[in-house]
Protein backbone atom coordinates (compact mmCIF):
# COMPACT_ATOMS: atom_id res chain seq x y z
CA UNK A 1 0.00 0.00 0.00
CA UNK A 2 1.60 3.63 -1.17
CA UNK A 3 0.35 6.73 -0.85
CA UNK A 4 0.34 9.31 -3.29
CA UNK A 5 0.03 13.32 -3.85
CA UNK A 6 -1.56 14.79 -7.05
CA UNK A 7 -1.36 18.03 -8.35
CA UNK A 8 -4.36 19.02 -10.61
CA UNK A 9 -5.12 21.13 -12.80
CA UNK A 10 -8.65 21.81 -14.28
CA UNK A 11 -11.12 23.84 -16.60
CA UNK A 12 -13.86 23.78 -14.19
CA UNK A 13 -16.45 24.17 -17.06
CA UNK A 14 -16.74 20.66 -18.22
CA UNK A 15 -17.43 19.78 -14.03
CA UNK A 16 -20.25 19.90 -11.49
CA UNK A 17 -17.42 20.91 -9.13
CA UNK A 18 -14.58 19.15 -7.62
CA UNK A 19 -17.09 16.79 -5.19
CA UNK A 20 -18.70 13.55 -6.55
CA UNK A 21 -22.84 14.22 -6.51
CA UNK A 22 -25.32 11.45 -7.69
CA UNK A 23 -26.34 12.27 -11.01
CA UNK A 24 -23.91 15.33 -12.19
CA UNK A 25 -20.11 14.62 -13.48
CA UNK A 26 -17.32 16.11 -10.88
CA UNK A 27 -13.69 16.35 -11.06
CA UNK A 28 -13.13 13.74 -8.37
CA UNK A 29 -15.80 11.04 -9.92
CA UNK A 30 -13.18 11.86 -12.81
CA UNK A 31 -10.14 11.20 -11.64
CA UNK A 32 -11.78 7.95 -9.64
CA UNK A 33 -12.88 6.72 -12.99
CA UNK A 34 -9.32 7.10 -14.72
CA UNK A 35 -7.87 5.12 -11.48
CA UNK A 36 -10.45 2.04 -12.27
CA UNK A 37 -9.46 1.93 -15.82
CA UNK A 38 -5.92 2.30 -14.89
CA UNK A 39 -5.63 0.29 -11.85
CA UNK A 40 -8.35 -2.19 -12.01
CA UNK A 41 -9.77 -0.73 -8.38
CA UNK A 42 -12.54 1.48 -7.10
CA UNK A 43 -10.68 3.92 -4.59
CA UNK A 44 -11.30 7.60 -2.79
CA UNK A 45 -9.47 10.24 -3.87
CA UNK A 46 -8.98 12.88 -1.20
CA UNK A 47 -9.04 16.61 -2.18
CA UNK A 48 -7.64 19.32 0.08
CA UNK A 49 -10.59 21.09 -0.54
CA UNK A 50 -14.48 21.47 -2.76
CA UNK A 51 -14.34 23.73 -5.56
CA UNK A 52 -18.06 24.56 -6.93
CA UNK A 53 -19.12 24.47 -10.41
CA UNK A 54 -17.56 25.93 -13.01
CA UNK A 55 -14.37 27.06 -10.11
CA UNK A 56 -11.12 26.43 -11.99
CA UNK A 57 -7.93 25.12 -10.39
CA UNK A 58 -4.32 25.27 -11.39
CA UNK A 59 -3.11 23.83 -8.10
CA UNK A 60 -5.97 21.46 -6.58
CA UNK A 61 -4.36 18.70 -4.53
CA UNK A 62 -5.67 15.46 -3.57
CA UNK A 63 -4.23 12.04 -2.10
CA UNK A 64 -4.92 8.29 -2.80
CA UNK A 65 -3.97 5.13 -1.46
CA UNK A 66 -3.29 2.33 -3.67
CA UNK A 67 -2.20 -1.46 -3.02
CA UNK A 68 -0.24 -1.70 -6.00
CA UNK A 69 3.29 0.30 -5.83
CA UNK A 70 3.25 2.60 -8.98
CA UNK A 71 5.98 5.07 -9.68
CA UNK A 72 4.66 7.95 -9.86
CA UNK A 73 5.57 9.65 -13.17
CA UNK A 74 4.21 6.46 -15.30
CA UNK A 75 0.92 6.65 -12.90
CA UNK A 76 0.60 10.26 -13.97
CA UNK A 77 0.99 9.51 -17.65
CA UNK A 78 -1.45 6.95 -17.13
CA UNK A 79 -4.22 8.80 -15.65
CA UNK A 80 -3.49 11.63 -17.73
CA UNK A 81 -4.16 9.27 -20.92
CA UNK A 82 -7.85 8.57 -19.66
CA UNK A 83 -8.91 12.58 -18.65
CA UNK A 84 -10.04 15.09 -20.09
CA UNK A 85 -10.15 18.87 -19.08
CA UNK A 86 -8.54 17.79 -16.14
CA UNK A 87 -4.60 17.50 -15.79
CA UNK A 88 -2.25 16.17 -13.07
CA UNK A 89 0.47 18.01 -12.97
CA UNK A 90 3.00 16.18 -10.72
CA UNK A 91 2.41 13.06 -8.58
CA UNK A 92 4.90 12.26 -5.77
CA UNK A 93 4.85 9.65 -3.40
CA UNK A 94 4.13 10.67 0.26
CA UNK A 95 4.02 8.72 4.09
CA UNK A 96 0.51 8.92 5.96
CA UNK A 97 -0.27 10.78 7.91
CA UNK A 98 -0.15 13.01 5.37
CA UNK A 99 -3.54 13.93 4.10
CA UNK A 100 -4.56 16.06 1.38
CA UNK A 101 -7.26 18.06 3.57
CA UNK A 102 -5.82 17.69 6.79
CA UNK A 103 -2.44 18.29 6.45
CA UNK A 104 -3.17 21.17 4.06
CA UNK A 105 -1.39 24.76 6.04
CA UNK A 106 -2.74 27.31 3.63
CA UNK A 107 -4.79 27.74 0.33
CA UNK A 108 -4.67 30.39 -2.29
CA UNK A 109 -7.08 31.56 -4.51
CA UNK A 110 -7.22 33.81 -7.54
CA UNK A 111 -9.93 35.28 -9.20
CA UNK A 112 -9.99 37.06 -12.43
CA UNK A 113 -12.15 40.00 -13.51
CA UNK A 114 -11.94 41.15 -17.06
CA UNK A 115 -13.02 44.83 -16.47
CA UNK A 116 -14.26 46.65 -20.35
CA UNK A 117 -17.23 47.64 -21.90
CA UNK A 118 -16.74 44.96 -24.53
CA UNK A 119 -17.86 41.32 -24.02
CA UNK A 120 -15.25 38.42 -23.71
CA UNK A 121 -14.87 35.77 -26.61
CA UNK A 122 -11.38 34.12 -25.32
CA UNK A 123 -12.18 34.71 -21.67
CA UNK A 124 -16.04 33.96 -21.59
CA UNK A 125 -15.89 31.07 -19.41
CA UNK A 126 -12.24 31.94 -17.75
CA UNK A 127 -13.06 35.35 -16.07
CA UNK A 128 -15.39 37.53 -14.96
CA UNK A 129 -17.11 40.61 -17.29
CA UNK A 130 -17.73 44.08 -15.11
CA UNK A 131 -18.17 46.45 -17.55
CA UNK A 132 -18.17 49.74 -15.65
CA UNK A 133 -14.53 51.00 -14.46
CA UNK A 134 -13.54 49.53 -11.34
CA UNK A 135 -10.86 51.79 -8.94
CA UNK A 136 -8.22 49.15 -7.60
CA UNK A 137 -6.50 51.61 -5.46
CA UNK A 138 -10.17 52.04 -3.34
CA UNK A 139 -10.73 47.99 -3.46
CA UNK A 140 -7.30 47.23 -1.98
CA UNK A 141 -7.95 49.59 0.69
CA UNK A 142 -11.29 48.10 1.72
CA UNK A 143 -9.75 44.50 1.36
CA UNK A 144 -6.92 44.85 3.81
CA UNK A 145 -9.54 45.32 6.06
CA UNK A 146 -10.38 42.48 5.73
CA UNK A 147 -6.75 40.81 6.42
CA UNK A 148 -6.35 39.31 10.04
CA UNK A 149 -8.48 36.91 12.47
CA UNK A 150 -12.54 37.92 11.96
CA UNK A 151 -15.64 36.29 11.93
CA UNK A 152 -16.44 36.13 8.24
CA UNK A 153 -20.35 35.64 8.52
CA UNK A 154 -20.96 38.28 6.38
CA UNK A 155 -18.96 36.25 3.56
CA UNK A 156 -20.04 33.07 3.65
CA UNK A 157 -23.00 31.31 1.77
CA UNK A 158 -26.10 30.02 3.54
CA UNK A 159 -25.38 26.67 3.09
CA UNK A 160 -22.18 26.65 4.15
CA UNK A 161 -21.70 23.72 7.06
CA UNK A 162 -18.58 25.27 8.71
CA UNK A 163 -19.64 24.63 12.55
CA UNK A 164 -18.04 28.97 13.01
CA UNK A 165 -17.13 31.36 10.87
CA UNK A 166 -13.92 32.47 12.82
CA UNK A 167 -11.17 32.64 9.67
CA UNK A 168 -7.74 34.50 9.38
CA UNK A 169 -6.72 35.85 5.88
CA UNK A 170 -3.20 35.77 5.34
CA UNK A 171 -2.82 37.32 2.22
CA UNK A 172 -5.27 39.96 -0.02
CA UNK A 173 -3.78 41.88 -2.91
CA UNK A 174 -5.22 43.37 -6.44
CA UNK A 175 -3.49 43.88 -8.97
CA UNK A 176 -4.54 45.39 -12.63
CA UNK A 177 -2.83 45.25 -15.57
CA UNK A 178 -4.77 46.93 -18.21
CA UNK A 179 -7.92 45.71 -18.23
CA UNK A 180 -7.38 42.55 -16.54
CA UNK A 181 -7.88 42.90 -12.67
CA UNK A 182 -6.56 39.73 -10.15
CA UNK A 183 -7.29 39.54 -6.74
CA UNK A 184 -5.31 37.04 -4.70
CA UNK A 185 -6.19 35.65 -1.53
CA UNK A 186 -4.53 33.34 1.24
CA UNK A 187 -5.59 32.01 4.34
CA UNK A 188 -5.31 28.15 6.05
CA UNK A 189 -9.27 27.43 5.67
CA UNK A 190 -11.79 29.56 3.52
CA UNK A 191 -15.69 29.29 4.45
CA UNK A 192 -18.20 28.03 1.93
CA UNK A 193 -18.07 30.84 -1.25
CA UNK A 194 -16.13 33.07 0.56
CA UNK A 195 -13.86 34.29 -2.05
CA UNK A 196 -16.52 34.93 -4.50
CA UNK A 197 -18.87 37.33 -1.39
CA UNK A 198 -15.94 38.77 -1.13
CA UNK A 199 -14.77 39.68 -4.68
CA UNK A 200 -18.45 40.74 -5.43
CA UNK A 201 -18.54 42.93 -2.43
CA UNK A 202 -15.11 44.57 -3.34
CA UNK A 203 -16.56 44.87 -6.50
CA UNK A 204 -19.32 47.11 -5.35
CA UNK A 205 -16.41 49.24 -3.40
CA UNK A 206 -14.89 49.54 -7.01
CA UNK A 207 -17.63 51.19 -8.77
CA UNK A 208 -18.28 53.17 -6.04
CA UNK A 209 -21.94 51.71 -4.83
CA UNK A 210 -20.53 50.68 -1.83
CA UNK A 211 -18.36 52.97 0.55
CA UNK A 212 -14.94 51.90 1.59
CA UNK A 213 -16.57 51.45 5.01
CA UNK A 214 -18.82 48.31 3.85
CA UNK A 215 -16.35 46.08 4.61
CA UNK A 216 -15.80 47.04 8.19
CA UNK A 217 -19.92 47.20 8.56
CA UNK A 218 -19.73 43.51 7.00
CA UNK A 219 -17.29 42.16 9.85
CA UNK A 220 -19.43 44.28 12.36
CA UNK A 221 -23.12 43.13 11.60
CA UNK A 222 -21.86 39.47 10.27
CA UNK A 223 -25.09 40.10 7.99
CA UNK A 224 -24.73 38.60 4.35
CA UNK A 225 -27.53 40.26 3.37
CA UNK A 226 -25.96 43.36 3.44
CA UNK A 227 -22.99 42.26 1.15
CA UNK A 228 -22.37 42.18 -2.42
CA UNK A 229 -24.06 39.31 -4.59
CA UNK A 230 -21.77 36.08 -5.02
CA UNK A 231 -19.53 36.72 -8.00
CA UNK A 232 -19.79 34.26 -10.71
CA UNK A 233 -17.74 30.60 -10.42
CA UNK A 234 -15.78 31.35 -13.64
CA UNK A 235 -13.38 33.80 -12.41
CA UNK A 236 -12.42 31.52 -9.38
CA UNK A 237 -9.24 29.84 -9.35
CA UNK A 238 -7.06 27.50 -6.73
CA UNK A 239 -4.03 28.17 -7.52
CA UNK A 240 -1.86 26.78 -4.46
CA UNK A 241 -2.39 24.42 -1.51
CA UNK A 242 0.56 24.56 1.17
CA UNK A 243 1.46 21.76 3.44
CA UNK B 1 -22.59 56.31 -46.55
CA UNK B 2 -19.98 56.16 -43.85
CA UNK B 3 -16.85 54.02 -43.88
CA UNK B 4 -16.43 52.39 -39.86
CA UNK B 5 -13.22 50.66 -38.80
CA UNK B 6 -13.90 47.72 -36.51
CA UNK B 7 -11.23 45.87 -33.81
CA UNK B 8 -11.88 42.81 -32.78
CA UNK B 9 -11.16 39.35 -30.81
CA UNK B 10 -12.48 36.21 -31.84
CA UNK B 11 -11.97 31.99 -30.47
CA UNK B 12 -10.75 30.81 -33.54
CA UNK B 13 -12.24 27.55 -31.78
CA UNK B 14 -15.35 28.20 -33.19
CA UNK B 15 -14.78 29.24 -36.56
CA UNK B 16 -13.36 28.13 -39.75
CA UNK B 17 -11.35 31.39 -39.95
CA UNK B 18 -12.14 34.56 -41.05
CA UNK B 19 -12.94 34.34 -44.64
CA UNK B 20 -16.05 33.88 -45.71
CA UNK B 21 -16.51 30.21 -47.48
CA UNK B 22 -19.59 27.64 -48.88
CA UNK B 23 -20.81 25.02 -46.71
CA UNK B 24 -19.22 26.50 -43.09
CA UNK B 25 -19.46 29.57 -40.69
CA UNK B 26 -16.62 32.17 -40.60
CA UNK B 27 -16.12 35.18 -38.53
CA UNK B 28 -16.53 37.40 -41.28
CA UNK B 29 -19.75 35.94 -41.99
CA UNK B 30 -21.18 35.94 -38.48
CA UNK B 31 -20.22 39.83 -38.32
CA UNK B 32 -22.09 40.34 -41.40
CA UNK B 33 -25.28 38.30 -40.02
CA UNK B 34 -24.79 41.04 -37.17
CA UNK B 35 -24.91 43.56 -39.34
CA UNK B 36 -27.82 42.42 -41.55
CA UNK B 37 -29.88 42.00 -37.98
CA UNK B 38 -29.36 44.92 -36.96
CA UNK B 39 -29.04 47.52 -39.68
CA UNK B 40 -31.27 45.11 -42.07
CA UNK B 41 -28.99 45.03 -45.16
CA UNK B 42 -26.31 42.87 -46.47
CA UNK B 43 -22.79 44.20 -47.14
CA UNK B 44 -19.40 43.18 -46.68
CA UNK B 45 -16.81 43.20 -44.47
CA UNK B 46 -13.51 43.53 -45.17
CA UNK B 47 -10.75 42.38 -42.95
CA UNK B 48 -7.05 43.35 -42.55
CA UNK B 49 -5.90 39.97 -43.22
CA UNK B 50 -7.55 36.26 -43.39
CA UNK B 51 -6.79 34.12 -40.48
CA UNK B 52 -6.95 30.32 -40.62
CA UNK B 53 -9.10 27.70 -38.91
CA UNK B 54 -8.78 27.93 -35.39
CA UNK B 55 -6.24 30.70 -35.09
CA UNK B 56 -7.65 33.36 -32.72
CA UNK B 57 -7.27 37.44 -32.75
CA UNK B 58 -6.75 40.20 -30.09
CA UNK B 59 -6.93 42.76 -32.58
CA UNK B 60 -8.48 41.83 -36.00
CA UNK B 61 -9.47 45.05 -38.02
CA UNK B 62 -11.91 45.11 -40.63
CA UNK B 63 -14.27 48.36 -42.32
CA UNK B 64 -17.75 48.53 -43.36
CA UNK B 65 -19.64 50.89 -45.69
CA UNK B 66 -23.14 52.00 -43.99
CA UNK B 67 -25.75 54.16 -45.91
CA UNK B 68 -27.23 54.97 -42.08
CA UNK B 69 -24.92 56.99 -39.97
CA UNK B 70 -24.43 55.35 -36.79
CA UNK B 71 -22.79 56.15 -33.39
CA UNK B 72 -20.28 54.17 -33.16
CA UNK B 73 -20.68 53.23 -29.67
CA UNK B 74 -24.17 52.51 -30.32
CA UNK B 75 -22.73 50.35 -33.50
CA UNK B 76 -20.39 48.44 -31.56
CA UNK B 77 -22.86 47.45 -28.49
CA UNK B 78 -25.83 46.77 -31.03
CA UNK B 79 -23.41 43.58 -33.15
CA UNK B 80 -22.08 42.49 -29.92
CA UNK B 81 -25.78 41.88 -28.86
CA UNK B 82 -25.73 39.51 -32.10
CA UNK B 83 -22.72 37.70 -31.42
CA UNK B 84 -20.99 35.38 -29.31
CA UNK B 85 -16.84 34.11 -29.52
CA UNK B 86 -16.33 37.22 -30.85
CA UNK B 87 -16.34 40.80 -29.24
CA UNK B 88 -16.32 43.86 -30.93
CA UNK B 89 -14.01 45.61 -28.86
CA UNK B 90 -13.87 49.38 -31.08
CA UNK B 91 -15.34 50.82 -33.46
CA UNK B 92 -14.41 55.00 -34.81
CA UNK B 93 -15.32 55.87 -38.23
CA UNK B 94 -12.70 56.38 -40.99
CA UNK B 95 -12.67 58.46 -44.15
CA UNK B 96 -12.13 56.63 -47.64
CA UNK B 97 -9.36 55.91 -48.92
CA UNK B 98 -9.08 54.29 -45.40
CA UNK B 99 -8.98 50.38 -45.99
CA UNK B 100 -8.64 47.42 -43.66
CA UNK B 101 -6.47 45.40 -45.43
CA UNK B 102 -4.73 48.09 -48.25
CA UNK B 103 -4.31 50.91 -45.55
CA UNK B 104 -2.23 48.37 -42.79
CA UNK B 105 0.96 48.65 -42.36
CA UNK B 106 2.11 46.36 -40.15
CA UNK B 107 0.95 43.02 -38.43
CA UNK B 108 1.70 41.82 -35.86
CA UNK B 109 1.35 38.11 -34.50
CA UNK B 110 1.86 36.27 -30.79
CA UNK B 111 2.22 32.59 -30.63
CA UNK B 112 1.79 30.68 -27.32
CA UNK B 113 3.26 27.24 -26.83
CA UNK B 114 3.04 25.60 -22.93
CA UNK B 115 6.12 23.45 -22.35
CA UNK B 116 5.68 20.95 -19.72
CA UNK B 117 5.48 17.66 -19.70
CA UNK B 118 1.29 17.43 -18.31
CA UNK B 119 -1.37 17.78 -20.79
CA UNK B 120 -3.03 20.86 -20.72
CA UNK B 121 -6.84 21.96 -19.54
CA UNK B 122 -7.46 25.57 -19.39
CA UNK B 123 -5.03 26.05 -22.54
CA UNK B 124 -6.37 23.32 -24.73
CA UNK B 125 -7.44 25.30 -27.39
CA UNK B 126 -5.67 28.39 -26.64
CA UNK B 127 -1.58 26.97 -26.93
CA UNK B 128 0.41 24.94 -28.57
CA UNK B 129 1.69 21.59 -25.74
CA UNK B 130 5.45 20.84 -26.46
CA UNK B 131 6.25 18.07 -23.90
CA UNK B 132 10.06 18.32 -24.65
CA UNK B 133 12.29 21.49 -22.96
CA UNK B 134 12.86 23.98 -25.84
CA UNK B 135 15.72 25.79 -24.94
CA UNK B 136 14.52 29.55 -25.63
CA UNK B 137 17.90 31.11 -26.23
CA UNK B 138 18.71 28.73 -29.02
CA UNK B 139 15.57 29.61 -30.52
CA UNK B 140 16.03 33.18 -30.44
CA UNK B 141 19.26 33.22 -31.98
CA UNK B 142 17.99 31.04 -35.00
CA UNK B 143 14.73 33.63 -35.20
CA UNK B 144 17.23 36.66 -35.26
CA UNK B 145 18.33 35.31 -38.74
CA UNK B 146 14.92 35.43 -39.92
CA UNK B 147 15.07 39.16 -39.57
CA UNK B 148 14.89 41.20 -42.44
CA UNK B 149 14.15 40.96 -46.16
CA UNK B 150 14.41 37.67 -47.27
CA UNK B 151 12.75 35.35 -49.87
CA UNK B 152 10.91 33.06 -47.32
CA UNK B 153 9.42 30.41 -50.05
CA UNK B 154 10.41 27.84 -47.00
CA UNK B 155 8.35 28.84 -44.93
CA UNK B 156 5.16 29.43 -47.29
CA UNK B 157 2.25 26.89 -47.10
CA UNK B 158 2.39 24.91 -50.31
CA UNK B 159 -1.27 26.56 -51.69
CA UNK B 160 -0.26 30.25 -50.81
CA UNK B 161 -1.89 32.71 -53.57
CA UNK B 162 1.28 35.52 -53.33
CA UNK B 163 2.74 36.33 -56.55
CA UNK B 164 6.34 36.38 -54.55
CA UNK B 165 7.80 35.46 -51.14
CA UNK B 166 9.91 38.28 -50.43
CA UNK B 167 8.71 39.75 -47.25
CA UNK B 168 10.58 41.66 -44.31
CA UNK B 169 10.61 40.85 -40.99
CA UNK B 170 10.94 43.19 -38.09
CA UNK B 171 10.64 41.22 -35.43
CA UNK B 172 10.99 37.91 -33.88
CA UNK B 173 10.91 38.21 -30.38
CA UNK B 174 10.60 35.26 -28.06
CA UNK B 175 10.03 35.05 -24.53
CA UNK B 176 9.50 32.75 -21.50
CA UNK B 177 7.53 32.65 -18.29
CA UNK B 178 8.02 29.57 -16.52
CA UNK B 179 6.39 26.98 -18.63
CA UNK B 180 5.02 29.47 -20.84
CA UNK B 181 6.74 30.60 -24.35
CA UNK B 182 5.49 33.46 -26.45
CA UNK B 183 6.61 33.98 -29.70
CA UNK B 184 6.06 38.07 -31.07
CA UNK B 185 6.64 38.68 -34.94
CA UNK B 186 5.92 41.49 -36.93
CA UNK B 187 6.25 42.51 -40.57
CA UNK B 188 4.29 44.34 -43.21
CA UNK B 189 2.47 41.58 -44.31
CA UNK B 190 3.21 37.55 -44.14
CA UNK B 191 2.76 34.82 -46.22
CA UNK B 192 0.14 32.08 -45.86
CA UNK B 193 0.84 30.10 -42.69
CA UNK B 194 4.51 31.86 -43.08
CA UNK B 195 4.10 32.36 -38.87
CA UNK B 196 3.42 28.55 -38.38
CA UNK B 197 6.28 27.20 -40.35
CA UNK B 198 8.55 29.24 -38.69
CA UNK B 199 7.58 28.66 -35.28
CA UNK B 200 7.92 24.65 -35.95
CA UNK B 201 11.05 24.78 -37.46
CA UNK B 202 12.06 26.76 -34.03
CA UNK B 203 10.38 24.32 -32.20
CA UNK B 204 13.18 21.89 -34.24
CA UNK B 205 15.67 24.02 -33.17
CA UNK B 206 14.64 24.27 -29.18
CA UNK B 207 14.55 20.71 -29.02
CA UNK B 208 17.88 20.10 -30.78
CA UNK B 209 16.57 18.04 -33.75
CA UNK B 210 17.31 20.41 -36.09
CA UNK B 211 20.74 22.81 -36.14
CA UNK B 212 20.30 26.58 -35.42
CA UNK B 213 21.63 27.25 -38.77
CA UNK B 214 18.37 25.44 -40.45
CA UNK B 215 17.01 28.39 -40.70
CA UNK B 216 20.04 30.11 -42.79
CA UNK B 217 19.75 26.75 -44.44
CA UNK B 218 15.59 27.66 -45.14
CA UNK B 219 16.10 30.92 -46.60
CA UNK B 220 19.65 29.59 -48.97
CA UNK B 221 17.43 27.01 -50.29
CA UNK B 222 13.89 27.90 -50.56
CA UNK B 223 12.75 24.17 -49.83
CA UNK B 224 9.37 24.30 -47.84
CA UNK B 225 10.11 20.29 -47.16
CA UNK B 226 13.61 20.92 -45.72
CA UNK B 227 11.34 23.03 -42.66
CA UNK B 228 9.89 21.66 -39.71
CA UNK B 229 6.35 21.22 -39.56
CA UNK B 230 3.12 23.67 -39.48
CA UNK B 231 2.73 24.37 -35.56
CA UNK B 232 -1.16 23.80 -34.87
CA UNK B 233 -3.62 27.10 -35.49
CA UNK B 234 -4.92 27.38 -31.99
CA UNK B 235 -1.49 28.82 -30.82
CA UNK B 236 -1.47 32.06 -33.15
CA UNK B 237 -3.85 35.01 -32.12
CA UNK B 238 -3.12 38.15 -34.64
CA UNK B 239 -2.60 40.76 -32.07
CA UNK B 240 -2.42 44.02 -34.05
CA UNK B 241 -2.64 45.72 -37.45
CA UNK B 242 -0.85 49.24 -37.76
CA UNK B 243 -2.01 51.72 -40.01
Amino acid sequence: MARYKLTIEYDGMHFYGWQRQEGVFSVQEAIEMALLKLNGTTVLVEGAGRTDKGVHALGQVAHVDLEKEWNPFKLKEGLNHFLRHISILDIEEVKPPFHARFSAKERRYCYRIVNRSAPLSLDQERAWHVKKYLDVEKMQKAASYLLGHHDFSAFRASECQAKHAMRTLLKAEIQRLEEHIHFYFQAPSFLHNQVRIMVGTLKKIGEGVFPISKIQEGLLLKDRTKMGPTAPPHGLYLTHVFY
